[in-house]
C-alpha cells in the first residue's frame, strides 16, 4: 500500500514524532510512504516532500532524529477554499494520480472535518492522529501536543512567581485552548495558580475578589490567575478591566503566553503518545479500518469515528476540578 | 483526625508536590497534619516539622509555593534499624505520644514494607502514596517521580545526540531503576535511541553487535544506546566492555546519569499525579482505610494492598516493547 | 560598620545571588548586614528582613541556597513618595535610629536617583550595585540581570522559530528595555533573527518591507522581527499595523515576552556578576567610598559616580550593529 | 578569495554558530567559503561539505538556522595521523588543487598545533577561532563553548542539590577542562558550590575534612564540591577515596558530567562570542592577517599568533580566587 502523511491545521509539538512513528511503522510492514506538505493546501498544489534525489517516497533516513524537533517538517497551513466541491474533487483525482491508497491526517477537528468532506469523493482508507495543543477530542484522553503545551504554561508561571513575589503582584496569564479549558487547568493545578477561569465552569468575577481579599488577609504576597483564552467572561486583558472595577486589592499584571505553547521540543509523553498513535494509525489502516481516529483511552489504543470526535464539546472531569478546589483555594 | 505525612528512601520529584496536596485536602477536611522530618529514622528521633512558633501543626503555609521544588521539605532517609522489634515498637510508642491517628507514607517498596512492618505495633490506619523514580510498583501506572526522572534522561540523550553525531559516535547512556526497565524503555522511545538494554528482556551482545555493522552500512552518524542500571548483562561500562571485546564498530562513551535523574523541578505530569494521590490518600483515610498504597490505573484512582504493590516485578507492556523494535531498528 | 542592603525598582534575576554576595563579604569583613524589604517603601515603614529570632542582622544562614532563585528574597518596589523632602528626612531619621553606616542598594537608574536624594540628608556611604535587566547603565558593560533576560528572550525566539517555520509565518517579538535596545539587539544576534527594531537606529518601515520581500523571493519560510519596546515607532502591535499597511508579504504574529523576562533562575554569568558586584560594592564601602555604583568594564572592576551612570543614554557598539546587519541580512 | 572553513578537535557549543558568521561574513565580503568536513582527516580525504547539487561553495542557506545547534554541521575528528611530513604534504596539496586561499580553523590547542604545522608546507593564510569548552586558550578571554559548558554544569549542580538536601548528603561532581580549572571555578561560584577543587591550586584533603566538619557543625544539610578533571590530586572517584579514607563527616556521592557539557543548544553568550569572532576571522584574512587567532579580550577583539595561544597555561584570576573564597566558605 502506498499511504499519505502529512499535517494540518495548528502545528503542535509532537507531530514530528508521529510522521516520524508512521514512516518507520509503514516502511517496516512493507508499505510506501509519501508526505504531503502544507496539510489539505500542499495536496491541492501537489506539494510532495521529496529526497534529494527527487523520489516523493519517505525512507527511515526522512525522518532521521526528527523527534526531538518541534513545529513539523511537512509544514501546515489552515486551508479555507479546500471544502469546496471543486477543491475536493481535485484533491481525490490528485490522490488517484499518485496512487495514494490510505492518508493519515494529523491534526484537529478541522483536519477531521476535511477527512470526512473528502471521503465524499475519494474512496481511499482514513485514519487520523490528533495532533493539536487543545486537547479538545474526545477518543483520546490526551492529543499530541498538549503536554508540551502545558509543561510550557508551568514553566512560565513559575518564572513569573518569582516576580510576582518579588513585587507583591497579581499576574493573569492567557493561555491557548480555544473553546478548551484543559491547558489552563491542567496549568493551574501544576503550577499552584490560586485561580482559573476556564470556559467549561463560570467565572463570577465577585466571588473571585472575595478570595482576594481573602488572601491579602493570610498575607499571600503573590497571586497567579491562569485564563483560558476561550473563557466566558473573555480573555485576560477583559478579565482584569473587570476586576479592576470591581476594585481587585492586587496590582495586576497580564502576559499572553500564546505561540510560545506551541513550540520548543516536545515532552517525553508527547514523543511516546506520537509514536504510539502513529503506530496504531499504520497497522489500523493495514486491518482495513477508516474514517477514524487513533486514540489512547486509559492506556489502552481505540479508534473513534471522525464524527465523534469533534460533536460535543469534552467535558471537565469532576475529580479535576475537586483537584482544583483544593490545591487552589 | 491527626495525620501524619512523611517521605522515605530514595528522593523523587514531585515527592513536595504531594505533601503540598496531602495539607490541603487534610486541612480543607477538618483534620491536622504533622510533618514528620527524615522518614522512619525521623520518627524513631521524634524529629518534627516545625512552624518558627514550634508548633508541630502544619498550616496552608507551611506547604507554600512547593509544588514547583524538588527533593523534599521533610527530607529522607534509609534507615536499617528501625524494622527491628524494638524500633517499630519504639515508633508505635511516639506515634500514640503525638496522638496521631494515620501515617502517609511517600515512598517505594522499602516505605512500604516498613508500614506493612509497624503495622503489626500500631493500629493506626497507613495509607501510602508511591514516590519513586523507578515506576517498579504494581497498583498505579506511572510512579510519582518516574516523569521528570523520564524527562532529564530524555534531555540528557537529546544533548548528547549532538556531540555523537559530530564525532560519529556511540554513547551507552546509564539510567536508573533498579530492577525495573521502565526508565530506560520510555527514554529509548521518546528519544528515538537506537539501542536499549533492559531487565525484562534479554540483552544479546551479538544481535547488538550484528545491528551496530547494519547501522554502519546505512552510514548512521551515531548510535545511542540507552542502558538500564539493573540489565542483566551489568551497567553501561560492562556493556562496553562486552562490546569492545566483540570488535563494535563505533567508537564508545559511556555516561551514566546517576543522581541528576532525582533532582530538578517536577514536570507537571508528576506534579498533577502527586496532587491527585495525595488528596486520595487523605480521603482513604477519611473513608477508613488502612495498609493501602493510592495509585492511578488507566486513569482511575484505585487502592491496592501494600504487600501486593511489591509482591512481583512489573511487566513490560509487549506493546511498548513493539514500539521500541518499530521506532529504534 | 552596619550595612544596610536592599533592592528597588523592577526585579531583575541575580538580585538574591548579589544579595548573598554581599551579605558573605560583609560578614567575611567583620561587618554587620541588616537587609531592608521592599526598596525605599520598605525603608519609610522600617520593615526589616528579620531571622526567625526576631534579629535584624543577617547571618550567613539568611542568605543559605538563594543564588539560584529568580525574584529577590527582600521584595522590591517603585516608591513615588519616597522623594519627597519629607520622606527623604524620615529615611534618614530611621537610618540613624537603626544605626545603619552605609547602605548597598540593588536597582536601576531610579534607584541610583533616589541614593543621591537621600544623600543630601543622609551623611552615611552608598555604593550601588547595577541591577535590572534593561543594561541601560553607564559604568558597567553589564547590568545584573540582563544575561537571563537575553537567555528568556533567545529561547523564546528558538521555540517560536518551529511553529513559524511550519506556518511560513513572520513573527514579531517584543521584548523589555525600556529606552534601550540592547536586549532585542543581542536577542536578534543570538537567534538569528532576520530583522531587529531598535531605539537607537532608525526603523524604516519601506525598508524592512524591502527586505521582506526579497526574503520570499529567496523562499525564505520564516522570518523573526525582534522589536525593542522602546522603538521610536512603537511597540510590536503598532509595527505589526504599519507592515500591513505597507502590504508585508507575510503573514504575521506578535508576541510580548513582558515579564517573562524578569523571572526565573538566573544564568551563570548573571550569578557571577552579582557575586562581584556585590562583593566589590562592600570592598568599597570598608576603603570609605560613597556616591558610586560598581560595575564591570572590559573585565575589570570601577566604580561610577551615580549621576554618570544615568546621565545619557548608552551608545549601541558600532561593532554590534555591524554584527546585526551581516548576520540579520 | 576562497576561505576553507572546518571544525576539529572536541565539538564545543557554537561552533555551528561560528561556522554561520564565516559563512555569511566571507559572501558579504564577496569571498567564496567551502566546510571542509571532519576537520584535519576530512581535509585529507576531500571530504566537502555539498549543497544538494554537489556545489562544494557554501552559500546563505547552507547555514540557515544552524545557530541554535549543538555540535557542528561540519563534523570533527582527532585525527592523529595528520601531523606526520607525508600528511601535512598532502593536506598542503589537497588545499591548492581546490584553489583554497585561506583557513579557518575552529578549534583549540591541538588544532591550532596543526595550523602551525601546516603552514610549514602551505602558503595560504591562516586564522584560527577559538572553539573548546575548556576556555585553556591564551588570547582570548573565553572560548566559544564555554559559556555554555558551565551552564550546563551549573544546572545539574542546582538539581543535585535537591536531591542533596534531602538525603543530607556530599556531592563530588566532576566537571571537564582537561589542564584548567576554569569550568570547575565558574561552576563553583555560581552554583554556590561549598567547594572547589582545581589543578591551579593545591587541593589539601585534610583542610577540606576540617571544613567538612565545620559545615556539620553549622548544621549544614549538604555539601556540593566541584572537582576539575585535571585536579592534581585526581578525579572526583579518587577524592571521594581520599575523603572517605580521612573520616569525611557527609555520606558522599559522585556524578561525572562528561558530555553533558559538550551538548545542547549554545547559550546566548556563546552565540554571540562565536559571530563576532567569526566575523572578524574574516576580516582579519581580508586585511592579510595569517598564523593568529582571532579573540576577545576585555571586550576588544585581538589577534594572538597561534604558538602564544597554548604556549604557556592560563592563569587562574586571583579575584576568581578571592570570591570563590568569600563564597563558598
Amino acid at each position: 500500500m502506498r499511504i499519505g502523511v502529512f499535517t494540518s491545521g495548528g502545528d503542535a509539538p509532537g507531530m514530528n514524532a508521529c510522521i516520524r512513528a508512521v514512516v518507520r511503522s509503514a516502511l517496516a510492514a512493507g508499505h510506501e510512504v509519501v508526505g504531503i506538505r502544507r496539510g489539505y493546501r500542499g495536496l491541492l498544489e501537489e506539494d510532495f516532500h521529496r529526497d534529494e534525489d527527487g523520489d516523493i517516497r519517505m525512507k527511515l533516513r526522512s525522518v532521521s532524529d526528527i523527534t526531538r524537533l518541534g513545529g513539523t517538517i511537512l509544514h501546515t497551513s489552515r486551508s479555507s477554499d479546500f471544502r469546496t466541491e471543486e477543491g475536493l474533487k481535485k484533491a481525490a483525482e490528485i490522490l488517484r494520480k499518485y496512487a495514494i491508497d490510505a492518508l493519515i491526517p494529523i491534526g484537529g477537528d478541522g483536519t477531521f472535518h476535511g477527512a470526512v468532506a473528502l471521503s465524499r469523493y475519494w474512496k481511499g482508507q482514513i485514519v487520523g492522529c490528533p495532533g493539536t495543543i487543545d486537547n479538545d477530542l474526545l477518543g483520546t484522553d490526551f492529543t499530541i501536543g498538549f503536554a508540551t503545551a502545558v509543561q510550557t504554561a508551568v514553566d512560565a508561571v513559575d518564572k513569573l512567581r518569582d516576580t510576582a513575589d518579588a513585587h507583591e503582584r497579581m499576574f493573569l496569564i492567557e493561555v491557548m485552548g480555544r473553546h478548551c479549558g484543559s491547558i489552563a487547568l491542567y496549568c493551574a493545578i501544576a503550577s499552584g495558580a490560586e485561580i482559573a477561569a476556564i470556559p467549561e465552569t463560570p467565572t463570577r468575577i465577585d466571588e473571585i475578589v472575595r478570595r482576594l481579599h481573602a488572601f491579602t488577609q493570610r498575607k499571600k504576597t503573590s497571586v497567579m490567575m491562569i485564563v483560558a483564552e476561550g473563557d466566558e467572561q473573555g480573555g485576560a486583558l477583559e478579565l482584569q478591566r473587570q476586576l479592576q472595577e470591581r476594585s481587585c486589592p492586587y496590582e495586576m499584571r497580564v502576559l499572553a503566553l500564546g505561540h510560545l505553547q506551541r513550540g520548543g521540543s516536545p515532552v517525553f509523553a508527547d514523543r511516546i503518545l506520537a509514536a504510539r498513535l502513529g503506530d496504531f494509525a499504520v497497522q489500523s489502516i493495514s486491518a482495513g479500518k477508516t474514517g477514524v481516529m487513533a486514540g489512547d483511552i486509559g492506556g489502552r489504543l481505540a479508534l473513534t469515528p471522525f464524527g465523534e470526535t469533534y460533536a460535543t464539546h469534552r467535558q471537565v472531569a469532576p475529580e479535576d476540578l475537586h483537584l482544583l478546589e483544593i490545591m487552589a483555594t
